[in-house]
């Protein structure tokens, strides 16, 4: 099989990160070789995080769609209208597949460019568009066909989560805390996009079209955003029990599909109350699903590059991997049992027995061994005499705790077996 | 396109749940028609929730599994051994696709399986095999083909995860609430397999060899479960800021995939560690993802057979179906506006001015539009001399809320507009 030959226009975040990425082929899980046809920016002299000196350059994003040696075109550049959209077009005209991460693009023409995809009978791809790295438009598109769903809402814009998360914990203003998104990438160059909803509108409208087999209208889909939330409504809410989110959701009714995104008050107790900071969110509900939650990183070079590159690995054709995902030229990992040299804290509770000195023993035992206490917890004496004794301990290899409970079983100081359990503190 | 012709074998939970979906297909969003070619199970004559009249009934699983009429063929039998693997290997052979939901035959013969449906140029999918209604099998071998994943792990044994989260709730014993697993259908009929973390285990092996490449090799994977962990041990852990759980992981080393299972205490802050009864919770974290979080039902016939649905869905060929999932038999549903007909409770915020009767008339003009306030809390007025008042609504339309809000307004009683958002309470 051939390399699948990719031209990628728009190289900034998402672009570069791609461009990271098909540069570090080999440790992903392709079907095949990924090569560069082309790149195409505005500037060629720009200062870029990655190189793309070996890469052929074409100034007009159009030409490249429309380039003998693409086989798919990597629409990165952005904007409903404009470049962006001509260039998919003729990609599409060309029969060329199209991937692309450009909602806005997919929510106002997502209509008119799967017909033309259909046409063509090539594939238009838009992972990306939608919650970054979480894989949520396959997911509904595919895994769930199954199921009939009823209603998808989630937390689909990062830095309103970021805002109104931040806002509450820190009582900083609304201005203060959107400066720091921006700061940190969250927010759009122009952040009205986020703050005003319409971003999360325009996710929340593919998801519609997918979930419900919707003509996907952006004109019906109602948009409120954050602007008008103070620290105020937060901390009133939250004296209430309540989390102020902006939640995106469609919902399947009798006459068809609404769609809306507006600041909602969530219970402490919905799935969605506690996604805080930059992180997006998608509960999908459905029967006889139940509901299914996904949760991840919304945006960023990273997360989007690898949704793009999920797309680019399904136009492989043939797409020849196994059932489970392992092509020919993949080096098959061994599995291997996992040995006793695992570094890691740990819970450790013993029961001692009711006599004098069993705890000095219990301590004298770890300290031999060289493990050291982080935390300790002795309770009173149950019915039988015997006390019960948490230990945490600060991170060592599970060997020397497993020595330190050989010797502590030998001294005869506890009743019943130690229960040994590892601490998973990371996230 | 003619029909997809599917032959099921098992008609136990999730066999019952599928045909039931197949008498439903109309609501789904499949390529195309489903069909059932012939049905198996041990008795005919048994009593099941769905009636098998109308299929064609074969005694023996590989006889339907090989029979002509059959293009894919669903095992929903269990058991790694014996009919199951018999009849799988038989529709393999005969060059049918195999759809399954057997953890326990993929564990344990995937690698033979996979090789023969290589062989014979047949699908071999199993997304029901692992977290029953979550689809992280498809989501970690096709979405994130373009991710280096450098760590599987999660909740994926629901009866463990009941066991140990209601021990805590509720105080009770070990077996008492392994009995109630049992009766609410969460536990296998013979238990041992969760408890003991095989279950689990099956299905951690399963997702280490498409996260890693990796040859599955079920002899290296470390297994313990939650038999010798008792009400002292989750108290106390819970006493540390600790939640003690079953976790299934596989992780990436140099040498290999480390896959294991164990209870272990997560920190509070953890992913899974809030993820409590019977759910399911896998997180999978890769470069450059960062981490993604996908929980739901990890069980259950509709769930499961939601997922092996999902499965059938992908065997159409051609799958014609647009960028969105649909195909042209759908009929599409319009996006419609969403009115004020919207029946929920709201959240109110106003600020009311420094004047005596205007939290009266603010509690009024809600009574006249027939809004009836579950919560009120009024705070010290601010440095301006404006009293912030929050009301939490019972449900009423949004309208009702509107005319009340318009009321308000006209009587001049706050000092800026009123903020109202939705509650969500439904999680
Ligand atoms: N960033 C994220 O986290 C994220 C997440 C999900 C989806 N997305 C979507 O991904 C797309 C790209 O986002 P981004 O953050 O990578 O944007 P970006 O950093 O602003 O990069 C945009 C790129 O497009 C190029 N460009 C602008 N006008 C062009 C034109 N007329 N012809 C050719 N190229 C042109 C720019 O060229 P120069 O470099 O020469 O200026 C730049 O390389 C957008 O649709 C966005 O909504 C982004
Ligand atoms: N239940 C779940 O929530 C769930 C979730 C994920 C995966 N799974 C997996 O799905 C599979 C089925 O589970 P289930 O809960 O549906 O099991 P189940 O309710 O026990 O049903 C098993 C079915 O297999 C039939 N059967 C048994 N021996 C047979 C034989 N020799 N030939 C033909 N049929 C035979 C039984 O026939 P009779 O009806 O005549 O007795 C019954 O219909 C298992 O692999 C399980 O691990 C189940």
């Amino acid at each position: 099989m051939g390399p699948l030959r990719i031209g990628i226009a728009g190289l900034g975040h998402v672009g570069c990160g791609l461009i990271e990425l098909v540069q570090r082929q080999d440790r992903l899980r392709l079907p095949g070789r990924v090569e560069i046809a082309g790149v195409s920016a505005r500037s060629q002299s720009r200062n870029r995080p990655v190189s793309t000196d070996g890469y052929t350059w074409f100034d007009d994003a159009a030409t490249l769609a429309e380039d003998p040696n693409v086989d798919v075109f990597v629409e990165l550049v952005g904007g409903s209208d404009g470049p962006a959209k001509f260039a998919v077009e003729s990609a599409l005209r060309a029969g060329k597949h199209v991937v692309t991460a450009n909602k806005a693009l997919i929510a106002k023409h997502g209509n008119m460019l799967a017909a033309l995809a259909a046409e063509k009978q090539v594939d238009l791809l838009f992972e990306a568009a939608v919650a970054g790295g979480i894989p949520v438009v396959r997911v509904l598109r595919d895994s769930l066909a199954g199921t009939e769903v009823t209603r998808v809402s989630g937390i689909l814009n990062g830095t309103c989560n970021f805002i109104t998360s931040t806002m509450l914990d820190t009582g900083r203003s609304y201005e203060d805390v959107l400066e720091e998104a921006q700061k940190r990438g969250y927010a759009e160059a122009d952040p009205t996009l986020d703050v005003s909803g319409m971003d999360a509108a325009h996710k929340a409208a593919i998801l519609s079209a997918i979930a419900f087999s919707a003509d996907l209208d952006f004109s019906k889909v109602s948009v409120r955003g954050i602007e008008d939330i103070g620290l105020l409504d937060l901390r009133l809410a939250d004296r209430l029990g309540f989390r102020i989110k902006l939640i995106a959701e469609g919902v399947l009714k009798a006459e068809g599909v609404v769609c809306r995104v507006e600041p909602m008050a969530l219970t402490a107790g919905h799935a969605l109350a506690r996604i805080d900071g930059s992180l997006n969110s998608v509960r999908v509900e459905g029967d006889p699903l139940g509901a299914v939650v996904l949760t991840g990183p919304g945006a960023g070079s990273g997360p989007t590059a690898s949704a793009v590159m999920g797309d680019v690995a399904k136009l492989f054709r043939p797409a020849i991997r196994n059932a489970f995902g392992r092509a020919d030229h993949h080096v098959a990992q061994p599995f291997i049992k996992g040995g006793e040299d695992e570094i890691s804290p740990f819970f450790l509770r013993v029961r001692l027995t009711d006599k004098p000195g069993t705890l000095a023993a219990l301590t004298e035992a770890l300290a031999e061994e060289g493990v050291s206490v982080d935390k300790l917890l002795q309770d009173s004496a149950d019915e039988t005499g015997a006390s019960p004794v948490a230990v945490v301990t600060h991170r060592c290899p599970r060997r020397q705790i497993l020595s330190a409970i050989a010797r502590i079983e030998a001294l005869g100081v506890t009743v019943d077996a130690p229960r040994l359990i590892r601490i998973e503190t990371a996230s």
